[in-house]
């Protein structure tokens, strides 16, 4: 597959940053809300970035390898957050509603048959992944179908005239599959990638680890990007890779939320790594792999809050800081035209 | 004087851990919004706070010291900005519109006759302070006016119902003076104290330790908080002071900003140490002395994004967090009610 994602044209980038300098502050004194801001007039070729419409879209999907007992939860968890998401009560609910983002929720591949559900998107590839831990999660025909899906839900959200977007997960058993992917597309070693997900106590964590050593013994060491997917990813992660990528296409800001959404950015970031600048790192989560994987994009996130949710939780409540950035830089005097004496 | 602050009753502790437990999510996986959520319901005794008619009051006072070459802008910059807040041009106006907090403008004491100028409130001690280089910054008379001023303005607030309040302030020089009292305050050595304020290059900070040093030989060393705070502080620093303790008298959420905030936060301790059950701290500063000082305090800061520009713009863009802690708390589903396995 492949993805024309257009590199940054930087010409606008000087005349974005003496914008950001003339404003009524001491050079710097925004911090990163300066550097966010300075991203959106990039993005957008503009020196008056705005967020329109923001959308948060859920991917929910189940893993074979949640039956190896790699989660503190049973896997029918994933189907009854679906149904907590569709009745408004699940916390990227609320903050979703608190921010006035738009949110989605898309079965990717959850285990349970939703009948037509209300308001649930319906773009299942199959009920659940295979366990990686003895066959590859899926079939290159899926993981292709799941990187389209993913880019046809954002090509919607583009028509709706959003141009911010984040990607949120459900899915139990979902760390063990970006742990895999972390370890395989970075090389940092496995057990640092690997931690507690949704709770696991020291016994479970010990098993989470043995059974990813076993499955990566057995598969071998992959490194072609698209294997490395079928072989370990997730539907819900597929789908968020291909979403990333084709709002990265369409000159979107991407809202990358925690763990696993990185390990999808990763992911798209080996299709393409020209969508890189198009990506807004939301927060540190606490879930162990993160901080290294985000060191290892080289990432500057918004909010440490010690946070391990999904859903997009991360995005949400750092949503309110990037429009803080597209605020200062709209509507904020200069020195000038305030009539402030400048250093 | 005496502030009458009723140590937080931690009898509904329990039930509201129960409740933030009982959400769909695993235990904790909401990190310091949890704890922010727990603070709030103590606060407001209440297993639903919530979060009404939020005001941010920025202080304005001018610095005798700022003569002695501390600051990297003149201190005519208080009273510009001064206008540009009542202008609706700086930072804080841009987030506080942005969050729908409501923005007072307070003269404590700048070197400026305002003349009655639109929207300002009118609580101005003298036009500045003294330089503490060679006398008090103010006599003690003036601090107290100064406290009670503070406190008068909070008990406004809390009259038109609302219940979380922030600090912002502007003078030119106040980190010279917020740099003293943490040093008196805190025992830590002056030198950690002293930062590059609004952006001192090599040569100006080290003026400025110098400057600071030479003070402190003069006046030797101070201990009682009413004689640091006379001696070294400004009128924004004692009037957010006597604010903070009357906000933490009438059982208020207090929102404490960055550097200078915190140094009166530390200066309001000292006067009562019940205060620090009702605050909340909203960013770490760039400000050198800020981290070890948020760490003297055991302080969890929400953000850390390299922000310092005071105003009280570490509140107003931590507010929507602050929010959120208080929204999933009142809003989202329990595992009972969404039919959710629990572990």
């Amino acid at each position: 597959m492949n993805w024309n994602i257009a590199p940054i044209n930087r010409e606008i980038e000087g005349e974005l940053q003496q914008k950001i300098d003339l404003k009524t502050k001491p050079i710097g004194a925004l911090g990163q809300l300066e550097h966010i801001a300075l991203q959106l007039g990039l993005i957008q070729q503009s020196l008056n970035p705005e967020l329109r419409n923001p959308q948060i879209l859920v991917f929910a999907a189940d893993h074979g390898v949640a039956k190896a007992g790699v989660s503190a939860y049973p896997q029918e968890v994933t189907y009854q957050m679906v149904m907590n998401f569709l009745n408004g009560g699940a916390a990227i609910n609320v903050f979703a509603r608190q921010h006035n983002i738009q949110l989605k929720v898309i079965d990717a591949g959850v285990n349970y048959n939703f009948a037509g559900a209300d308001g649930l998107i319906d773009a299942k590839i199959d009920f659940g992944t295979k366990s990686f831990v003895s066959e590859p999660a899926m079939t290159q025909a899926q993981c292709i179908a799941a990187l389209n899906e993913g880019g046809n839900l954002v090509e919607e959200a583009f028509e709706d005239a959003c141009n911010i977007i984040g990607f949120g997960e459900m899915g139990i058993g979902n760390t063990s599959s970006a742990s895999m992917l972390m370890h395989l597309l970075t090389n940092i070693p496995l057990r640092d990638c690997i931690g507690a997900g949704t709770g696991l106590d020291n016994n479970g964590l010990e098993r989470k680890r043995t059974v990813l050593e076993v499955a990566l013994d057995f598969h071998g060491k992959k490194a072609n990007p698209m294997d490395v997917l079928s072989t370990f990813g997730g539907f819900e992660i597929a789908m968020m890779c291909g979403a990333m990528l084709k709002a990265a296409e369409l000159k979107m800001t991407i809202m990358v939320d925690g763990f696993i959404a990185t390990s999808a950015f990763l992911m798209a970031s080996q299709f393409n790594r020209e969508v890189r600048d198009y990506a807004i790192f939301c927060h540190k989560s606490q879930e162990k792999g993160h901080t290294l994987l985000l060191d290892y994009l080289n990432a500057e996130p918004i909010l440490d809050l010690g946070m391990r949710l999904g859903e997009g939780t991360g995005c949400a409540v750092a949503f309110p800081i990037i429009q803080s950035a597209a605020n200062f830089l709209n509507d904020m005097a200069s020195f000038e035209s305030a009539g402030v004496s400048n250093k």
